[in-house]
């Protein structure tokens, strides 16, 4: 059976397996005291050019996004985001949990319009019965988006400017950032990325790692007492080395960029097959997610030898599916994978 | 440098870095789907002689305890604790960050009395004003405790009775399970603590895990809908395989009791090296945490050989340290800190 | 100068303030244990003709959706809203407060229909990934709605049987519930409201009365140790008699409809009025409340007379607003406001 | 009957009621903008001596504790209180609820000690795993406490002392704070009050209001959007001229003062009978709450005459009762007590 279930079904890169083996007897101090996260975050800092930037590491995406964004978050304070953000519908409600709300501004291809912000953000304030509502008090963005879509730079740096003139904090959701660094289609930098955002995280459990996202607060200070944040949230690790080497390991001699990138070869060898055969795209994807629209009678004969994920039904008669590279997709698997397809669609 | 300072400073057991090697390029579908999940399962359910227990896998102690607490409460409940209880102090208040209450009850030797467990839930009930005050939901109890030290089987058993006739569960933290059943001074087996416990978790991360813990509801029904609920606390892994393998791998051929049993011996030995030296030991732990005063000026030469944890100062001129063996302590470790001990006390 | 600012700029009904003022001196017992507050619910116990109601009395609006929202939801669950209910917007996030995401559907004049209701728990459950996300636990309905319009009995009735065929309960915010009942085009009766729904309140602050809201379980039980969850969100009053005299007021001999025709009878002359002058409604309400579109210059002069409600701005030159009646609004007052906007108009 | 019950069994001061029903038909606008909360401010200014403190009225003391504290605290921080504190006992959880965990002192006569607060915060920042444990962030007093008793003026500017040290606020709950000032044994006066704290509540309710407190915080700023955070909680009255006309009432030619002082003479005479009667008085209290110790058959006689509070059972065959006066008790009602009780003493 194929899988293009999703970019989190293999283990981890051989090489993290190797170091966490090798390291494996060496006696470390706890909850992320190690050296082994002291050198990742360096070559954290490294890779986005911030020097002084503060890094925490923690286990998923979900977590991320909460501990994050609670802990920048006045109490009174929501957090914008697009309505298909995965803190808007796939974290069960994670955010709200923590006394925020999710304010949301429309999608479009799973990002959201610098125009909408502004107009949202400058009707809160000219409304005179503000005070008696949710105040936006930052901006959440993911990038890859949900949809394997990205902002470009312009619009970076656009929704950046708003937020700094609201003087509210934009937070970028990188549970794919590899894969959004290496699209063939992009003009954004890690570097870019942390200078116009005032934290983001860079995801690893769906970029090689078997758990883990690096949280970075490029440009201001992490909250205070971020670390009792994160224990607070039952987010802190006690063999905080099980995240340090990884993300050491992903961060020596690009290993995160090579896996990205060989995501996204994989990516555009299945999406020119999925031109080839004629296939609908539900939207152009430049990231290791691809999303087609087949009839259900073709989807059921398919899924007796791929997994792919459901992702909605346009009609009656056919689905949207996703299909997912990854650092981990073998070739072989994808020219199978359009052979197959192909002798489908001929029938 | 020798490190007794916690039994969380080595990786993995080898044998799970090579079961998660071996099956690191299967794919595997997420979220604890996995068959290696519901392997695992299987065998703890086996160990604890409870085939219908339902049973969920999280990364961590206090991300257990947050979530197992906060889903069996309901909102106007709070949880009875030791007042030394790991939720009580060492959680960061993650427990009240989930809006209930630690209702505090005296520390024996880190246990709580089912005396004064009678007393303070017949008092609530018997108080004209207890609907002003926060119910008691459920009873925490550590076992080991923080301090090492051990239920009888006798004294679960009232506790558990006095839940029972109250109609509260009673809740069993197992961080160190492993070192409390394999201690030379207990009667207490896995199938009792299932027999009398409502929820109790398995140490993974204390007990030769990369990080990982098993929640066990032996007897009733885990709360409606505890996936979801994982999820909202932001502790469900996307990997589910990293916990599932794991577990599998320390509940095949008896590893986890085997490894228990180590730390056990290395903390006998230690113990009675201790002993022959003449230390004043802060109270008798039949388990693998040790706790002995040492006079401040022989402390501070010992820490050029040896790391250990501060516990606490009873007075000006000594402090209580902590010295915690494990599944991976050396033997000949043991024998090296004493025989610098005995230098240390000979001058 | 004139108000139709809202239906809260008045004190409370002279015979509420005779009455507080009569039994001032008697001595009862606090936190809503006195023979008023009997008195009260028993009073609408019959107006309900729901003998076995669980009612509660609190202080405000947003303090009872918070309260009986939060105490009937399970954590990992949701209300279903009008994205232009109270909750929804003007509760400064006092549900995601409490850890509830408020799931919005969309509002037609105010109202959310069945089929959209029906469609959003449909799709929930069919949704492969539902476990990832909110859980839809309740829905929430205001009746009059913001925009002063009202569900039918036919669309209650309907709302009703999705919600039951769901297993959650509905919810009625009836802040100005008196008007609603009196509209001269309503089929829904007090007795409708409690067979239809699985709790709602009966607003005082916006019908006469200085404070105070009841709250009806009418067909099941109200959640379990309801008086702790009101007293954990700081909403018992210590002076019980201050809500319970006001209600047993509002509903001795029929008070609290008296009251609400009034304020009906005030809107209709006033709709009568503003659709001679030729004004441009911006939806047709049946009660209290009546919105209509201004050019924006007129509006200016207008308010140097008249205080009224800024609602939006549907175009750069003109605005929404809203004028309010209630139980203490004058005939000679409507009659003046519309003799100067006639002449404002012929300007 | 007579009751001694509390010091909220009877309405409001006549001059309260009075006073709502000569402004009732004003038409005001509403959430606390009206003239009369602005004036009652200006009034409590002057009374403080604070001529730019932030004021702002809530409802109830339950509810006023929750929102101040969780107005003030970060997230990762709890509340310092004396273990017999309202908010660690009998508010049913309501700080708990807000994510606060209520960090207990040993109390003494219902007081924290200075030497005891400075020890828990030195201690607690000494402590090497303080990051894995809540934040102390405010200390919390109450003044007059549950047990009547009163902090100095030296105690005062003590603890005072110690919260500047260590920079957190200190707050008092002043729920009869009125009773403090007039007691016979005291040198605090609200300007005192107003310098050594960061914010306190003046206690409407038990002095002579139907409900209502003042909030003050007379050195620093307000936390910042205090009101949404109010609305936020539920507790934003749409009336505010409600609490706003009883303050300004109350503070208008010392009427809370005078009211306090009556209650206080009441009480002096109350203790003056039990001291004849030879009564053993569970403490020394100089405020409107006293407390003795009964035989329990001595006390089921009285209770046929007199409501009084249970406080606690200190054996099995005697009781603690607690006697309040207030602004309402007549010296009648006093003598007919003491009567009814040495009748009861001579069989």
């Amino acid at each position: 059976m194929l899988s293009f279930e999703s970019d989190y079904v293999e283990g981890a890169h051989e090489l993290i397996l190797k170091r966490l083996t090798e390291t494996n007897l060496e006696q470390l101090s706890g909850y992320g005291t190690d050296p082994y996260c002291a050198q990742a975050k360096e070559k954290i800092r490294e890779a986005c050019e911030c020097p002084h930037a503060d890094i925490y590491f923690l286990a998923g995406g979900t977590q991320t996004n909460q501990t994050v964004i609670d802990g920048m978050l006045a109490s009174y304070e929501g957090v914008i985001a697009a309505e298909t953000g995965h803190v808007s519908v796939h974290e069960a409600g994670a955010i709200e949990y923590t006394g925020h709300k999710v304010i949301t501004l429309p999608q479009h291809e799973g990002k959201i319009r610098a125009d909408e912000l502004e107009f949202c953000l400058r009707t809160f304030w000219e409304d005179e019965s503000h005070e008696h509502m949710v105040f936006p008090g930052m901006v959440y963005i993911s990038h890859p988006t949900e949809y394997g879509t990205l902002y470009t730079r312009a619009e970076l740096e656009h929704l950046s400017a708003i937020c700094e003139a609201h003087q509210i904090p934009l937070y970028l959701d990188g549970a794919r950032l590899g894969y959004g660094l290496m699209s063939r289609q992009t003009d954004v930098t890690l570097p870019l990325i942390a200078d116009c955002c005032d934290a983001f995280y860079i995801g690893g459990t769906k970029v090689g790692a078997l758990c883990g996202e690096a949280v970075v607060f490029p440009r201001r200070h992490a909250p205070k007492h971020f670390l009792t944040t994160i224990k607070q949230h039952g987010a802190l690790l006690a063999k905080g080395r099980l995240l340090g080497i990884q993300f050491d390991t992903l961060f020596t001699d690009g290993l995160y960029l090579k896996l990205s990138h060989h995501a996204i070869e994989m990516a555009e060898l299945l999406k020119k097959g999925l031109q080839e055969c004629g296939c609908t795209f539900y939207l152009a994807s430049p990231t290791n997610q691809q999303f087609i629209t087949l009839p259900d009678e073709m989807l059921d004969r398919l899924r007796k030898h791929v997994v792919c994920s459901f992702w909605e039904k346009p009609d009656d008669d056919h689905t949207v599916i996703r299909l997912a590279t990854s650092w981990a997709t073998k070739e072989a698997d994808v020219l199978q994978f359009l052979k197959i397809l192909k002798e489908l669609i001929r029938c």
